[in-house]
């Protein structure tokens, strides 16, 4: 069965959706608009709510990016459902290791074992300097910290017994031998323990990660439950896929380590209807903005390009001196969609390099499928161009033909996070 | 008008209570258990609920005091209530300032105004060596931490103009000198900012804090909004009112900074039916266990002393070497009320240094109601024995004869935690 997640961020995932009629920017303060979000998601049985988060409110003027913190929000999510994981992303570098494992464990026992952790490690100096640091530390010094944070976490989980607490009158709340320190003294981090809080029902949340670096794909093949990608195609999806899982299997894992990409996707009652709604939404785009941030992305001035016109020949991948990672996903769209200078910077809007998706229901869910039977894709992180409209499109249209093919659930049989993802409960180590 | 609010604790602040057979410790992880009584206190009209924390899970077998974290447990109650306030504390030892306004901010959004913030500096080894110290920082030098920290957060909640987001679609999301960094660069903290939150509703959720050494009263005196205090009787809670409403005044403030002194209360139709309540609690102290403790506090061998007996004559204060804090208040029992040691026992073991009454709700009610008029409190907070059967003593019995006196609110007359308190909106500084 494939796995699927709602990734909610902002007014959608296009920056320009804000700025349709529909948009309900009114409300982005407002935790019922939330809620009515994973409701709609619980109704289509979806494993999980995904929600990113960042440090530093950049660009606060183009987009709603920036509002609720996200623990909160998923505490507040867990009361409005009642099987739907909730996955929060908490950074490793800005947190201490105690207050990331207990926030998780009392949202794990709040929601009844729907809590996942998105391990980040963070990336920009605008973040770092909000926490004490003049910049963000190295990479690798980030990603030690990252796997000796992951370590301590777990053993805060694991400091109670599942069965620490009797429930005996007359005798001790909790067995002596059953709650333990950790005496953690590390490289980075000094942690007593116990934990205040006592083990997660879920043992620990579910672990995910969205490793693309080097460091990044190697702690997750050690740490990672569920995986996050990014995959502009699915030969890109492939070759990441493949990759992770022989990490997995030389890392000595068993368990199943599902693979998610991102996925966004413009669903109608015909191919033109779908990309009319694509249109709609990047015709909202202040093309003069676009443009110059365009030209930053390819390191010339496009400022007179015409908008409905084919996209000026560029230079080469391998003669350009600036990012090359974003810039390669530009040729490659250039490349293989042909797209007028406004569908570029659209495509770019939404989701930037994440595999795009146009069209009828039958139609993406059978993009779905080929990239799941052919060793692209264990499921998707779904990643809806406009809130709310795009989530109850893909819902009401795209999850039934997934349920018709056998593809996807009809009906929650679990009741945790890590039923749905099919991962076994982690004994205390 | 008096202010009440509801300190939620365990099984209830007598040490005991969770022995009862009425106590729901089956529930203690369960977040209806926590809704259930956000409920009652909401039916009252009481002006807010107020979560204690701590750092370190220590005797753990003694009693459930550990199990929920605050921030994600005031979440889930703001949506199972409309009206009462949610105030959550939150150590400036260990968090940075950014997560702090973030959180809070973000609670505040969820709750449309009703978040309070009790800020402490935390005082045990055993909270610091699960957040990377050897060992506490000095008292001195956690306070002016804290200080600086405050000043971080309330920048940071000011870091948004009121009005950043004029909802035009066809403009900038946000306007672009409504957002500012705040460039802190202190003794304790770097923070750029600005905030990731727009400003809260209530532009700052309300300072609590609990000031008793000189240091805590000076910062209560410049920073609060309301202050908890201890207060064994009315001689002691008069001293410490008059001496915190002069240093207000004496740091040019006008605002009404309400105290609010911790009340145990043990409920009857008849005084002696509210002490059956107390003693039925008292004698489920584990007498063994409750005698060594007494030993530490008095400094002597308790283990053949009789229950039902007297206490036995101890030595003056000025003799005692120990902590001498505990030592005067167990003097101070002995000498007001003749207990048996039983009762002593029971008194600690349910508030500590708190006041206690004990009776009919009129006799409590004009206890409280001759506090109220002469310059006691302003209102209290009330730590019921026992979960929840003390919390609906109380509403249903108390409350109502306070509202006939004309000394508490029979309606919600504001929908914000600022409102109930009569605190003024602050502006954007």
């Amino acid at each position: 069965m494939m796995h699927l997640n709602l990734f909610l961020l902002g007014a959608g995932h296009h920056t320009a959706a804000w700025r349709h009629p529909d948009s309900a920017i009114e409300r982005m303060g407002d935790i019922s608009y939330y809620e009515d979000m994973a409701r709609l998601a619980e109704r289509g049985k979806l494993d999980a709510i995904f929600l990113a988060d960042g440090q530093a409110a950049t660009n606060v003027s183009d987009s709603p990016r920036w509002f609720l913190e996200p623990i909160t929000t998923l505490t507040a999510l867990s009361r409005a459902t009642e099987r739907i994981g909730l996955i929060c992303t908490i950074s490793s570098t800005f947190f201490t290791p105690f207050h990331a494992a207990r926030l998780m464990a009392s949202l794990d026992h709040i929601s009844k074992g729907r809590t996942g952790w998105n391990v980040v490690t963070s990336m920009f100096d605008a973040e770092a300097r909000n926490h004490g640091y003049e910049s963000m530390p190295a990479h690798a010094e980030r990603y030690a910290r990252a796997e000796e944070f992951i370590d301590v976490v777990l053993r805060l989980w694991d400091s109670w017994a599942d069965d620490a607490r009797p429930l005996d009158r007359s005798g001790d709340y909790v067995r002596k031998d059953a709650v333990r320190q950790i005496l953690h003294h590390g490289e980075h981090f000094l942690v007593d323990g116990p934990l205040t809080v006592p083990r997660p029902p879920q043992g620990h949340p579910v672990l995910f990660q969205a490793g693309a670096s080097s460091e990044g794909r190697e702690l997750a093949a050690r740490r990672a439950e569920a995986i996050y990608a990014v995959a502009y195609d699915l030969p890109a999806a492939q070759a990441y896929y493949s990759d992770i899982k022989a990490r997995v299997k030389a890392a000595g894992r068993t368990d199943p380590v599902p693979i998610l990409p991102g996925l966004v996707t413009y669903v109608g009652s015909t191919e033109e209807e779908a990309r009319r709604k694509q249109r709609e939404l990047d015709e909202l785009l202040p093309s003069e903005a676009a443009l110059r941030q365009l030209g930053l992305y390819v390191g010339r001035d496009c400022s007179g390009w015409d908008l409905d016109a084919p996209v000026p020949a560029l230079m080469p991948l391998e003669d350009f001196t600036g990012p090359k990672g974003r810039y390669a996903t530009v040729l490659r769209i250039i490349e293989t969609e042909k797209p007028t200078v406004r569908q570029l910077l659209g495509r770019l809007a939404a989701g930037g390099g994440h595999c795009t998706m146009i069209g009828t229901p039958e139609s993406i869910a059978d993009r779905m499928e080929h990239w799941y039977r052919n060793g692209g894709a264990d499921g998707f992180n779904l990643m809806p161009p406009a809130l709310h409209s795009s989530v109850g499109d893909f819902i009401d249209h795209v999850v039934p033909v997934l349920q018709q093919r056998g593809l996807f659930r009809r009906e929650y049989e679990h009741d945790t996070l890590r039923g749905h993802l099919g991962l076994a409960r982690p004994p205390r180590s």
